[in-house]
């Protein structure tokens, strides 16, 4: 393995969240409020660090990086970026622990959105900017910036992308990778621009409207609100929100592929389909269920059932209303969706829909198998046959996924936690979501958790974020061998 | 499809069963209570309709049984036979509607132990004997005997054993299947009388310790005592309960091993390994969990922690405290332990450890593929590889059985109850396990569901008990094309 490049690499990383400090220092001075010097710390020793490891390292050979290296730049590239990014937070005291600090942080990042703070509105603005900025900056990767460096310094960034991107096999809309990433980040830019002006336009004062487009675009879902979008009791809003946390969760190629035009691409597209069969089928569930919950008000019944079908399954988070005391039917809807997440190649988390397609067409071979127990088929999505490799990868993933969460859920059991609000925060932290049910569900917060509890939420958070894979893979000893 | 050799021994099956309600005739008639008339009754219907059917139906060939007449045969035989063993239940009087004495037999047969009786210690005896016997005949599957009997007319018969035996692919200890069935079979008598015996001995009335083995050997968890093996506050019968659920969940072609002084068989299997790791981890776990809620007495929290691990991982049911008011910790783990189940080739149910020890194996390949990704790696399992047919088997077993289970929670939701209680009935059921968590806990019945969530229930047991493929196939429109 070679530790130059993974060092410079990482170097690089610093210096790039250095610089996207900024913004939030200028928020702060144009406040004026407490936070601006813990900013200016931050960028200062965030630079200081990144700076020298970025120049003193020197790789052994530039042109390309391993499978190895990439699992390690990324895997380090985003633990390492979270402490960092936790510096704000620390220095200026909005935050009494570096582990709740390095929580917030990671939850921003990973846009799992879950917040150990008991109140946000209090917060100085600077600082409830940056936490909006982590999910932002999340959404799409925090190292596919470097992407946009790396290849001018000659280096092949293949297998940093592949281990940072979401879905079993990344798109690629331009025979080159750097290019195909620059064309993702301007369809987010558009959606981001697009969102802030309609909120806006709907009347959300510009601060919220831009923070909260940050944490639904990157579906996030930190709020600079106490009680999350419920708090302005905006029908507008909600759909507004309800809508882009819709298509945030949709595969960025589509987005790409919509804004030229090809409409087709959409119906054509199979994991979509399938995507918008479970959020419609789940909608009409919720929507009956809580029906008199509402008053036998039709209208509210189906607002605050799309807002929170859509809130969950794209891996966001926010709430219009706390849904932990809906009847456990829906509940329980809701915690199933939590484990589905968005789409391959958006910004959602969760096992993503296109691996629970597979898997469905994988049963439906194995019952054919039984009637023909000779006959070899192959497993198709969108016409194109899925290789075996991929295939078992994709079982592989889903089954780690449900041990991961099963020994996570059972230690955090033994921190006191119940088991709805343990099985719940674990499931929420794994697919990035944030809120759960029980002691963490949409009304309440983290604050009040262990230190142990908040530690095994972290490595969730950033395991579920990176797929499991790039992070597990560290721990297995032929990693290490030569 | 042909039509006649499946009628025809289905009407084998229910003059066998006729049979099988002899012995519960003679006990009402030693008690002399007032269910002679029910067995009289159900011993002449059942005899009734399978004599003409086994007589008249020809198949047009007899010598070969095919993939699907196999699964119809297993299938339909025993939706068939509880329809006929529910027959004492409902002649009889002691339930008042189809559907629960229906309940009461399947689970009988399926050897999950769920009950609908409020309370037991006020039926007849030969109602309590029969109900208990369902059990023993359920446990080494109801149409073993016809694989007696069968092969005489010339049939073969490894569709049908292929269809009703547990675990991924059946072992043969002799050449010829039936020679197989007859050791194994063997194997059930010798364990029966041992334990039978060993009850005896150490105290329990005759009556308790006949209809408890069947309850224990057969792992399934009907006992005659209102409060289960807790109603006799005795160490010495739990010690040997707990053994006798241990080790019934066992490959019971281990036991014709070690019956013949192969002892390395026991060490050389690497399910058994497994098996005897998660048994002892998890006594552990519980133990140290319960500690303190037993005043810090470690006896008895060994005890009632080996007992309860016993009893839930050999899908039994048998209770000696209400484990439902245990810490979430110690349930959240009898819980998972419902999944897993016993061994491939057992009495118990579940999932099996083989094939969750196949899982880990592929998820180990997959990691180590992400290393290496142009590896070639094949699964062993006791130094044997597994095909890749297999392999995906495996896998869809386990994904289909975790879909079922999700469907089915959510479905009786829909009928009143709470998440803990939905959750527990099903994957008891589809486990064949008995009591769940909740409102169905040990302490507690199945007496108060709707008809609706019994009908769901009897629908998991038969379900889990046939491994899932062998009547979920019936439903897939392929099977019924030419």
């Amino acid at each position: 393995m070679d530790f130059g490049i993974i060092l410079k690499v990482l170097g690089l990383l610093l210096l790039i969240e250095s610089a996207f400090m900024i913004p939030s220092l200028g928020i702060s001075m144009y406040y004026g409020e407490h936070d601006i010097t813990a900013f200016v710390l931050s960028i200062v020793i965030t630079a200081a660090v990144g700076l020298p490891a970025f120049f003193f390292f020197k790789p052994k050979k530039m042109e390309s990086i391993s499978y190895k290296e990439g699992f390690m730049i990324v895997g380090l590239g985003w633990i390492l970026a979270s402490a960092f990014g936790a510096l704000p937070f620390m220095i200026s005291g909005v935050c009494d622990s570096f582990i709740d600090a390095y929580f917030e942080t990671v939850s921003g990042f990973t846009t799992t959105g879950a917040s150990i703070f008991r109140e946000v509105e209090s917060l100085p603005h600077g600082i409830l900017f940056w936490r909006s900025f982590t999910h932002w900056l999340g959404g799409m990767g925090i190292l596919v910036f470097t992407l946009a460096l790396l290849p001018t310094m000659g280096a092949s960034t293949i297998q940093i992308y592949k281990a940072e991107s979401p879905g079993p096999s990344p798109d690629k809309l331009a025979p080159k990778l750097g290019q195909t990433a620059k064309l993702l980040y301007g369809v987010y830019v558009i959606i981001t621009v697009v969102m802030v002006v309609a909120l806006f336009i709907a009347g959300m004062p510009i601060f919220d409207a831009v923070t909260h487009t940050f944490g639904t675009v990157g579906t996030g879902g930190f709020s600079v609100r106490n009680l999350s979008i419920g708090a302005y009791q905006n029908a507008l809003y909600d759909w507004i929100i309800a809508f882009f946390m819709f298509i945030c969760a949709i595969n960025f190629s589509l987005h790409y592929e919509i804004l030229h035009g090809n409409f087709k691409a959409l119906i054509k597209d199979s994991e979509f389909r399938f995507y918008i069969g479970i959020v419609l089928t789940s909608i009409i569930l919720v929507t009956i269920n809580i029906y008199p919950l509402f008053d036998y008000n039709l209208r509210e019944s189906i607002r605050q059932s799309a807002f929170q079908v859509a809130s969950v399954i794209s891996t966001t988070g926010y709430a219009t209303v706390d849904y932990n005391t809906w009847p456990d039917f829906s509940r329980m809807i809701l915690l199933l969706l939590m484990f589905f997440g968005g789409c391959a190649g958006s910004t959602g988390g969760g096992i993503k829909h296109i691996r629970i397609l597979v898997i469905l067409k994988m049963i439906r071979r194995e019952l054919y198998k039984l009637i023909h127990p000779h006959a070899v088929i192959s497993i198709r999505v969108g016409g194109k046959p899925v290789s075996e490799d991929l295939l078992q990868n994709i079982v592989g993933f889903v089954l780690l996924y449900l041990i991961i969460f099963t020994t996570a859920s059972l230690s955090l059991l033994t921190q006191g936690l119940d088991i709805m609000s343990s099985v719940s925060a674990v499931v929420s932290a794994l697919s990035n979501i944030g809120p759960g049910f029980g002691l963490v569900g949409p009304a309440s917060n983290y604050a009040d958790l262990t230190g142990i509890s908040k530690i095994i939420l972290i490595a969730c958070m950033l395991i579920g974020r990176l797929e499991i894979y790039t992070l597990i893979v560290l721990f297995v000893p032929t990693f290490w061998k030569r």
